[in-house]
């Protein structure tokens, strides 16, 4: 969908920090020698925090659908770091995130966090696939000029970025590469070995979708994040909440009940698209993790991808379920910084596994 | 076994910085008021490394045989921080740690390498049950006057530091507490569930049981602990196996065959104990790791011990066996300090896992 009619391509003016728009024929723009030179991100004087990041538009959609990101931590130009693009679950928002979670990955890498179309800021309608989420995703980072990109998913979030990874470099014709994945707290899609949802899980999923009042969608996550856990767990929870409700001044809400219908077909789809096998294919480190008795997706998935990825570290909580990376923002962010960081993870692989 | 018989106790004299033996009549040790002030443990000018830690000697035996341990790091009494005892594996001695993985923990705590008796320079001979052994790094830490302690068990050793957390409180009345416990590349006793050997794992295990040069060491280290993995992981190992041996001057060479038998022995008396079952009653925080295929002990059983463990993370690697933590020693280091260091972690318990 990149490029195809949309009026030109906003950035955000480094030096007078606001968005302005560059009027370029869309065809021209990946040429356009100028844009290497024009910082699209924001400069370094402050970096931006999960509070102060600014709301910045890509236009990418067919009839000039703006996409929403933010940009945290180091530039990725000046700094020389690969950004970490972050990439959230059901009816979640760029909003959601948890600050305790974000702001100790962004002290150490730029940070994306970025709305699929039709969610959050992002305008136009949720496609209907998962694959089609993945590809914009990727316009993102081309238009970006992002070459190089780690990319962490969350739930529903991690399905896309499972996707991400398996398209990226095909898609964009090489000029966008995963070079780590983090999926947490998600599933593949069906395949031999794949444990489907429980009863409760699948009222724990109902819940979340028909959440309406802040109210309800605090039950919804407390009960789908936290349910079966310890006073601790429930009570780190509510810490959660609190930080993400207090971390930014305007916040949209959970996606509406028309987006949700849509990620819910998408998510369907998937399911049925094989991805489990598919996973075979990806070569680069890949962090799973996930609490120990996940009510949406069920942890054993999480141990089924790790035997079937080739490069894979799994790392599994104790007293916790989907919630786990709020519960444990701290000891979590620690762990995918180490991830990241690890220079000697790019292993050659084994031939078989478990 | 403690103080039954032995001569004295010997300790490090802080000025001299040599044994001496103090000839203290056994029964009076623990109510000698003056051991509070006398520093067993090295003083802290230069903190000891792998390679620089000198052996030290307490008699805990019967007969006075004497317990041998190094103490590495800063200073336990004067750094306040909580020791990490470290428990090596099957016909290994305190040599055969790889300082890539120990020296980075030693730069973050006090750790104390030991051996059970009649392995390496402890005398005696092996007990022939782990629950001996058990008792025997207790009574050092007794004498050590270590309230609190984090234990290390690596493979055999990992059965060892089982017993040591499931026994520490009440055998030792109360003076010896365990806080967190790290599982490495270990199994618990026979149980539900509990995957047992496969024939090639029984010829990794006979292979390291007969080694006897230098040469069919290293083949046992090569073969057993990464073997069916990549010539990545297979080069890891060669470097490890290069820093172990060029690590101290003098080393002992691995337990010979009598002790290699009794260890045998005394590992499948623990077989049939039922500790799997016991290990639902530890409720410290305990991180438990492995590579992705262990031929020796197999990596279904970390899990397993995982999925039991009320309070229990998981971590586990790709492209790696049994020596995943000598291939990822720079990683490994620094996810157990990550988890010794984590303020969070001592969660109440859930009521179920998965």
């Amino acid at each position: 969908m990149l490029f195809s009619g949309q009026p030109g391509v906003y950035f955000l003016d480094p030096s007078l920090h606001r968005i302005k728009c560059l009027q370029i024929p869309p065809i021209q723009l990946l040429s356009y020698k100028l844009l290497t030179n024009i910082q699209i991100h924001q400069r370094n004087e402050k970096m931006a925090s999960f509070s102060t990041a600014q709301d910045l538009f890509i236009p990418l959609g067919k009839d000039g659908q703006r996409m929403s990101y933010r940009l945290l931590g180091p530039s990725p130009s000046s700094s020389g770091k690969i950004p970490l693009v972050m990439l959230m679950g059901f009816r979640g928002t760029m909003d959601q995130w948890d600050p305790a979670l974000i702001d100790p990955l962004a002290a150490q890498r730029p940070v994306i966090l970025t709305d699929i179309p039709g969610v959050g800021r992002s305008e136009g309608a949720v496609p209907l696939s998962i694959t089609e989420w993945a590809q914009s995703v990727v316009d993102l980072l081309i238009v970006m000029r992002i070459p190089q990109v780690d990319v962490f998913g969350y739930s529903m979030g991690g399905c896309n970025a499972q996707m991400v990874a398996l398209i990226a470099e095909e898609y964009s014709g090489g000029k966008v590469k995963v070079r780590r994945l983090v999926l947490a707290g998600t599933t593949p899609s069906d395949g031999q070995g794949v444990k489907r949802f429980k009863r409760e899980e699948l009222e724990a999923f109902q819940r979340l979708a028909a959440a309406q009042t802040v109210e309800q969608q605090k039950e919804a996550f407390m009960k789908g994040f936290f349910g079966r856990c310890s006073e601790k767990s429930w009570a780190e929870g509510k810490k959660s909440w609190k930080r993400i409700a207090g971390a930014r001044k305007k916040t949209m809400g959970q996606l509406g009940k028309e987006g949700s219908r849509r990620q819910g077909i998408a998510f369907a789809k998937f399911m049925g698209e094989g991805s489990l096998e598919k996973l075979k294919g990806l070569k680069m480190p890949v962090l799973i993790a996930n609490g120990c008795q996940d009510l949406l997706l069920p942890t054993e998935n999480s141990y089924l991808m790790y035997k079937t990825l080739p490069n894979a570290y799994l790392h599994l909580y104790p007293d916790s379920g989907h919630g786990f990376l709020y519960q444990y923002a701290d000891h979590f962010s620690s762990l995918v910084n180490l991830f990241l960081d690890g220079e000697k993870l790019g292993a050659t692989l084994t031939p078989s596994k478990l």
